[in-house]
This record gives structure tokens, sequence and C-alpha cells, in this order.
């Protein structure tokens, strides 16, 4: 899947910088600028480690134009105002409904645009997928490159290089054992028998909303050995 | 849940324009500054329609000072490196996990800053619940305000899922007590120094993220005391 960041008409030299920087963030590298203007120094500026992004972005006159040279199977655009009384139905998936169902071996274009009008309707109904955010009724109004962002961060979210996926989290053997030499200290607590149930209970629930990491299941480990070893001599 | 979303030194006014929008397009409304120089027009003009925002932000001189005024109870800190080999271990959730998970009837504080910098050591210490968001390897660095945006809407998109604010959750004073109390064993437990500040952090940690309710910080105020009286009795 070949994905196009397409920026129709931008205003500001700065969103086009911030938004350089936020397909980088999320592995986009293919940007397009539909009728930019002249870009000032603020577009490379705002991109940070991202110019390469801003200096390598195809320039057309027309979103039509550049539909058809780059053959773009799957047009995707995002607006902020779903539904409505509007010539064109706008009825919108999620930004999450789009990373969980977005597959494709084709060109995909995702649009934004313009800052302050929003896209045309002649755009929006080019569009395959039209995706809204959902936010308060009370402004719904996103700045533009944080609207891209939110699209950005959902497709990659759900690719299957997900960086977390490498981070360790406690195994089942780790949270057994958690268990156990905490089950095994509040045993030596004199409680009384029912009391001593709940607080066993109270305690593996706690570990358990934490999604305790295996460093921190081994450190936690470590203390719970302590306290327990302490309590024993002290029976001895 | 009252939740305050915070802003450590920032550097930009502009930015903080940024935040005060991307706020309440996700129904957020306390904005808090730490140390924030002075407010140029930036900020008011970036916030578009959230100028009030800045307007009404709370200036404090410290993150602690923050804290303790406002009796903050969880603390979740948004960090752009995760794992590697800190002093302090830097295991973080998703922003999907933070949405699915926060529940609690206090007062949240979302902390995000520096520009460039991001938040100190001591700074992500005072965090109950760290959160990364998925990125690039190749650039992971996010501009603040789109970092924000992400934490901001996972939160929005989960809100209703979670109408709990009648639930009992611990009090601030409850967690203290709490704090107080693992701290106070685990000093007795003859760590080595530094070893014994980890022990502490990930207790601390642990029990940030379970968001616990009234009862079970009741309980298990009363296992740690015994535990603690265990270990007391010994020493005598």
């Amino acid at each position: 899947m070949k994905i196009y960041t397409v920026f129709v008409e931008p205003k500001t030299s700065g969103n086009i910088g911030f938004l350089a920087r936020s397909m980088k963030n999320f592995g986009l590298k293919k940007m397009v600028l539909i009728n930019p203007g002249t870009l000032e120094n603020d577009a490379y500026y705002q991109a940070m480690h991202a110019r390469e992004i801003v200096q390598d972005a195809l320039i057309y006159d027309s979103l039509e134009e550049f539909i058809e040279d780059k053959e773009i199977t799957s047009i995707i655009a995002t607006t902020g105002t779903p539904g409505g009384s509007y010539n064109v139905p706008r009825i919108p998936i999620t930004p999450e409904e789009l990373g969980k169902t977005i597959q494709t071996n084709g060109n995909v274009a995702l649009l934004f645009g313009r800052e302050g009008d929003g896209l045309y309707n002649h755009e929006l109904e080019l569009a395959d997928v039209l995706v809204s955010i959902p936010t308060s009724d009370e402004y719904p109004i996103m700045n533009i490159t944080h609207a891209a962002t939110i699209i950005f961060y959902e497709l990659f979210k759900n690719q299957k290089n997900y960086p977390v996926d490498d981070l360790d989290f406690a195994t089942y053997e780790d949270k057994k054992v958690l268990e156990e030499l905490t089950n095994n200290i509040i045993s030596k607590l004199d409680y009384p028998e029912h009391k001593e149930k709940q607080a066993k209970i109270i305690a593996k629930r706690i570990m358990g909303r934490a999604f305790i990491a295996g460093r921190e299941a081994q450190t936690l480990r470590g203390t719970l050995k302590r306290i327990d070893k302490r309590i024993d001599s002290h029976e001895e």
C-alpha cells in the first residue's frame, strides 16, 4: 500500500512543516501539495527532522490532476462536518474504523484541507471514504495538522510493526509468582479468615489492573520476597 | 473526574494556543501552565475559538506546587522515550490503554512538556501512569501539541464507556497514606539505596495505574499496616 498525504491549498507554510513532521512520526513519506503558493521558510523550520518530506513534496495544480497522474485507487477524505444537509451525503466512519479496515495494495490518498474552509463538495465527491474525528459539539473544528495526526496515528496503530509489541510485559508465570508471594505474606498477617480472603482478592485485583511490565514484576517480586523474609525471621 | 492539562515550561506561546484549541476540541477546559514566562499574542491567536482556556489558565512556579494545591490523585505523563536504561524505569502504557482504563472521581493531571527536552526525571517520578505514543523508530519525537491531541482523542473516544463518577475511588488522602505506608515498609527492607528508590517508584506506579477504589484502599491500608507492624515487632 502506497500512501500519499495530500494537503489541498495550504495557506500557511508552518502547517506544511507541522504536517511533514507528523507524517514522519508515523512512517509516512509522500507529501502532495495542491496549489500551495510560495513555500516560506516556516515550512522547513516546523518540519524539524522531516525537512526532506517538504523538499520532496509533489506539487499539482488540482486534485484531479494528481489522482490521475498517480493512479490513486482509494481516496480518503477527512471532514469536520459530518452529516448535515449538504448536496453530498457525508456519512463518515471514525479514524479507528479506518485504521482497522483499510487494506489495499493500491495507491491511497489521504486528503486534508483547507485551513478554515475544509474540502469543497467537488473534492469530497471524489472520496471513496469519508472520515470524521469524534470531537466536542461545542468546538468541533480542529487544527488541520492535529486532525491529520489522529488519522496517521490510527493507521500506524493498526500496522503489525506496532513498536510497543517488543516491550516486555509480565508473563503469566510472573503473575502467578507475584500472586503466590502476596497470598503467602497475607496469610501470615493474623487476619480473621474472611478478611484474609478479601485482602488477597484486592491485592490481586490491584496488580491485575496495573498492566505490570516484566521489569516491574521483577522488582516487585524482590520487594515481596524481602517482606516475606522479614516476617519469617520474626516468627522463628 | 476533573482533568487538568498541564504544560510544563512552555517555550513558545503558539504551542499554548494550539494546545488550548485541541483541549476544547475534546471537551477539556482546565489548562495549567508551569513557569511559562511571558505569554505573547500567539498564545491567543493560535487558540482560535479556545481563547478563554488560555485566559483562564492557572499558573504555578512548580509542578509540585500545583499537585499539592489541587490535590491531584492521578498524574499521567506522556513520554517520548519508553524503556531504555534510565534511573527511573519508564515502562509506559499506550494512549488506547489509558483511554480504556482511566476511571476515577478524583483530580487527574495530564502532563506535557517541555518542547525539545521533555519532562525531567524528577517530574516523571511523580507520575502514576506513563503513556507513550507508538511512533516510527526513525523519528519518534512528536510535536508536543500533536502528542497531546492523541491523548485527548483517546480519552474522549472512550468517554462513553465510563460513567463512573459516582463510584467510590480512593481520595488524595487515601493515596498519600498508601504511598507513605508503602515507602515506610520498603525503607525497612535493607535495600541498597538506588534499589530502594526504584522499588518505591514501582510500587507507586503499580498502585497508580490500578485506579484503586475507596474500599480497596481501605483494605490495602490494613494489609500494609499489618505488614509494617510485623516488621517493626521483629526489629524491637
